[in-house]
C-alpha cells in the first residue's frame, strides 16, 4: 500500500453509492471540511466508475484548498459485499460488480492508501464514532431506506460476523407469510417497512380507490414520489398517507424490539431516507412499538434515537475506518 | 471471596431450574467426574433452595470419591436475570425469587469462590467450550424447550449487551399478529415454536376432532404428555403430530435464518428438551428453511448442528465459568 506522507493530517471519506458518489474532507479531530458529490454512471463500466471516484476525492480536496500530499488515507463504502481485508467488492449489484479489487485501482490512481468496508456497516461507524463519540459500548445503526440494512457495533467494535455479513436486518422476517420480499422469502422487514414497501402500499391503495393528496401533489402515476412528498402529504391531513406510514412505523419499532430483545444494545440509531424526511412522523409510533416488544425490565438505559449525520454518515464513517486503519497498519 | 485451596483442581457445574437442581464435577480438562440431581422445591423458601443447592454439590463431590477441599469453585446458572459481577439473581419467576445475593450465600454454606450466570447463556458457554472446543470464533446456541431463549458467543466470549439480556430470541417477533405469547406480545418464535406452543397446537387439533395417536397413548387429556410422546407418535404414522412438528420446525429454521441474516456465526447450535427428542423429525426441515431464508451467498462456512449435551450443557458451562473467572480474578 502507498505510504500516508509524513504531514499529512487529513482524512478522505468516500461514500460510493448506485447513483451517486459523495466524497468527504475530514481533519484528524473527525471534523467536517468539505464535500463533493458527482453522479456514478455506472451505465459507463467500472474503469470509468473508479475514475469518477478518484475524480470526486480530488474535486473534494481541490474544494478544501488542500492538496493530495496533504491526505493521509481513505476509507470507502460500496453497496454490497465487501472483502475488506483484500480490499476488493466481491458483489455489488446495484453498481453492476462482481470481484472488483476497488482498493487497489484506486490506490493506483490516487497514491494513498485505500481502506473498504459495506456502505451499511461504513454509515453504523460514521454514526457511532462522529455523531455519538464512540460512546455507546452495544449500538445498532438501522437505515430506512429503499432496502433496510443495519451496521453492529459490538464492544466499541464494528462486528461482522464469519461471512462479514452481519446487519441484514433487511431480511429478518417479522411477517411469516406476508407480503414477497425482493429476497424471494415472504414477511422481510424490508418488505413491510422499507420505503419501496410503502411506496407499494400506497400505489396498490390508489388502485382500489383510496384518495390521497399525493395525487393531487403529483399526479396521478405519482411521478417522482419521493419520502418527503409522504411527509408533506400528512401535513396536508392526508389520512391514508398517515396510515401506510403509521402501519410502517409499527413495524420499524417491532425490528427495534426485536434488536433489543437479542443484542440489548445501549442505543439503537435510526437513519436513511425515510427517517430523514419523516423523523417527527415515525419517532413516537417507532419508540412505542419497540417498547411494546422488549421483555419487561430489560429497556433500562437504553435509547432509540434519530441519527443527525444523514447523507454525511457514509463519508463519515470512511473517514474514521482510514483513521483507525493506519492507526493499526 | 473464598480463596481457593492450592492443590484443589475441580471444578464444579451447578444447573438451578425451576423443578431441578443438577451439580456436575469436572476435571481441569474438563471432562465430567460425575453428577447429582435433586428436585428443587421451591415452594419450601429460598433458604430450603440454597441449602438445597449445597447439599446437591455436596452430595455430587461425594458421588465422585471426592473431598470439598479438591474444589476450586462454583460456576452455577440460574432461570432469570442474573447480575454477574454482584453474583444476584435479579428476578427468576420459576423459583419465586427476587434479587438474591446467589453468590454471597452459597459461598457461605460452601466455603468456594461460586459464579453466577443466567441459564441460557451458561449452557451456551458449555456447548461452546466443551462440546465444540472453543472453536467457532462466533456462535449461536438456541434452547428449543418448554420456553425459547439463545446464548451468544461472540468473538470467543459470552455476549450479554448493555442490559445482559441479550439472546432473548423465544420474542422475537416471526409473525406479527400471530398466535399470542405469554409475554403479552403476538407472534414471538416462542409462540410458535417452542414445546408449549406445539402441545397448544395439539389440544386445539384435539378439540377440532383431530385424530392422533397421542390419545391412545395418553388418553384424551394427554396427561404427562412430553416431547418424546410426540417421537413415538411420529413414528406411529400419526400424520397430524408429524405436521404440527414440521411447522414448528419450518419456524425454527426460519429464525435460524433470521440469526444468520443479522450476526452471520459460524455455528447456530440447537439444544432444549425439544431438539433431544425430536432431532432426526426435526432437523431436515429446520436446516432446509435457515437456508431458504438466508440472504444469497452469506451461508458458506456456517454450519447449524444439534447440541450432544443435552441436560449436561448447564453443568459443563458452569465448569466453564468457574474455570475461567478463576483464571481472571
Amino acid at each position: 500500500m502507498p505510504e500516508a506522507n509524513g504531514s499529512a493530517e487529513y482524512l478522505v471519506g468516500v461514500d460510493l453509492g448506485g447513483t451517486k458518489i459523495q466524497a468527504g474532507i475530514y481533519d484528524p479531530r473527525l471534523n467536517l471540511i468539505g464535500t463533493t458529490k458527482i453522479s456514478t454512471k455506472s451505465d459507463r463500466g467500472t474503469e470509468a466508475v473508479l475514475d469518477r471516484v478518484a475524480r470526486c476525492v480530488r474535486d473534494a480536496v481541490d474544494e478544501c484548498d488542500l492538496s493530495m500530499k496533504q491526505m493521509r488515507g481513505i476509507g470507502i463504502g460500496a453497496p454490497g459485499a465487501v472483502d475488506s481485508e483484500q480490499g476488493r467488492v466481491i458483489f455489488a449489484p446495484n453498481l453492476g460488480w462482481k470481484d472488483i479489487p476497488l482498493r487497489k485501482e484506486l490506490e493506483k490512481r490516487l497514491d494513498l492508501p485505500v481502506f473498504t468496508e459495506n456502505d451499511c456497516n461504513l454509515c453504523a461507524l460514521g454514526v457511532h464514532a462522529v455523531e455519538l463519540n464512540s460512546k455507546p459500548r452495544h449500538m445498532v445503526v438501522l437505515f430506512i431506506a429503499p432496502g433496510i440494512g443495519a451496521g453492529l457495533i459490538l464492544n466499541g467494535e464494528l462486528f461482522t460476523g464469519h461471512n462479514r455479513s452481519a446487519g441484514e436486518v433487511g431480511h429478518m422476517v417479522v411477517l411469516a407469510g406476508g407480503p414477497k420480499c425482493a429476497c424471494g422469502n415472504e414477511g422481510c422487514f424490508e418488505a413491510v417497512a422499507s420505503r419501496t414497501a410503502i411506496f407499494k402500499r400506497i400505489a396498490a391503495g390508489i388502485k382500489e380507490g383510496e384518495k390521497t393528496e399525493l395525487i393531487e401533489m403529483l399526479g396521478e402515476n405519482l411521478k417522482d414520489l419521493r419520502s418527503g412528498d409522504l411527509r408533506r402529504a400528512i401535513r396536508r391531513k392526508d389520512k391514508f398517507v398517515e396510515q401506510v406510514v403509521d402501519d410502517a412505523a409499527h413495524y420499524i419499532g417491532l425490528a427495534v424490539g426485536n434488536l433489543i430483545n437479542l443484542l440489548s444494545p445501549e442505543v439503537v440509531a435510526l437513519g436513511g431516507g425515510v427517517m430523514e424526511a419523516l423523523e417527527q412522523e415515525m419517532m413516537p409510533t417507532i419508540t412505542k412499538a419497540a417498547a411494546d416488544h422488549v421483555l419487561p425490565g430489560t429497556m433500562k438505559g437504553i435509547s432509540i434515537v434519530a441519527s443527525k449525520l444523514g447523507d454525511n454518515a457514509g463519508i463519515a464513517g470512511g473517514a474514521v475506518l482510514a483513521q483507525r486503519s493506519l492507526k493499526k497498519g
